[in-house]
């Protein structure tokens, strides 16, 4: 590796990992986005574009990884310095997994392009999706300028992509029961659902990553990051 | 480098860390087993057990976070030692999320309840979660005797989770269409399924990081972490 032994180097390092981190986030907004812009127009050749750029991510979280371990080893940061690299790897790792999300979603516009959308249901997953877009953006925002008081803010909103999820259910259920034939579909946009309100919940662990790279403490773990379909029908079938 | 301070306590520092992630293993092994245990007898009590116990495994992960961090603050590690403390922060995360997983079946055991599930199915739930715990079995083996050969089958294993998952899911669908009252239930087994799938992809990632410890490079990314139902449906509905 050839950085030279300055300070000034340790921070071009440190600013590395912060770019990187940045580029991942720009990637993995895209293919969130374009996947569930796929999704609702069934553009097939966009779903395939999407699939197709998730590799990036994987490459890129590896590269920082690698990078983190050798920043660590070779500088042997303190406190504050230290958390940064650590944090690095975790933000890595949950957009690394948003990534996967979008991909997942991507892969399943042929099965879902079989069936015609209702509007409603088209209204409320573009909604779902922009609210967990919202919610990354925000976030990376957050990691950019270091600020704890946004990424508490931004744990506490992940409720409502909860809620606006578990309604979404309720009304794939309804139209399974109405025609048989959309059985098949609406699994699949469950599981796209799904996939975003995880990608919500990934928002929230990165800006609980920020915060602890801010503090140095954790956020309480007051909030479960956790759906609550589980309910749904649990009294009445 | 004030790393001269008595070895021996670094060590223990390490096999502190190594002890917790084991324990970790058996409450997160715990869980998915009483989980599906509770899933497929309709035991509600067991469940609410299971659901409690989870709250272990966030607590375990968050000190294994601390503590870690302060090892590599305090002891300034190089390159193996670093790897292993940076390996500990890995797979107490997904260890955690395999707990958050078999919680999550948990939850569902109610609304499930209202079925009556029929054998077949119920023999392949169980066959999948027999498969991932083996998978989350060996792997916390591997970790435990740094074996990255024994690392590397169970990650080529994993497919044929994969493979059961997705026959689980087009029976689940079969179901769903013969008779739309068992939808809402078989929604919920699909995502119990899901959940199992998903703690094998945590096993596998379980195992790159053994690997990972063991060798001190990345297995390659041939691999992917991916269930494979999307294409269930895509040519007929």
């Amino acid at each position: 590796m050839p950085q030279s032994h300055t300070v000034a180097s340790f921070d071009e390092e440190l600013q590395y990992l912060v770019r990187r981190i940045a580029e991942m986030g720009g990637v993995a907004e895209r293919i969130v986005a374009d996947s569930v812009a796929a999704l609702v127009n069934g553009d097939t050749d966009m779903a395939q574009r999407v699939i197709a750029e998730d590799a990036e991510l994987d490459r890129a979280e590896r590269e920082i990884d690698e990078r983190a371990v050798v920043v660590i080893a070779k500088r042997q940061p303190m406190a504050s310095d230290l958390r940064e690299i650590i944090g690095s790897i975790r933000i890595a790792s949950d957009l690394e997994r948003v990534g996967d999300l979008g991909k997942n979603i991507g892969k399943r516009v042929i099965a879902v392009q079989a069936m015609t959308q209702p509007k409603k249901l088209v209204r409320g997953l573009e909604h779902l999706s922009e609210l967990a877009l919202t919610q990354l953006k925000e976030v990376l925002d957050a990691y950019s300028s270091r600020s704890h008081e946004v990424a508490d803010a931004i744990r506490e909103r992940d409720e409502e992509i909860d809620a606006i999820y578990t309604s979404l259910f309720r009304e794939l259920l309804t139209y399974m029961m109405e025609d048989p034939r959309n059985i098949t579909a609406c699994t699949h946009l469950l599981f796209c659902a799904k996939n975003i309100e995880r990608i919500g919940d990934h928002a929230t662990n990165i800006a609980e990553t920020v915060y602890y790279m801010a503090t140095g403490s954790q956020l309480p773990a007051e909030r479960p990051k956790e759906d609550e379909t589980h309910s749904v029908g649990a009294t009445s079938l």
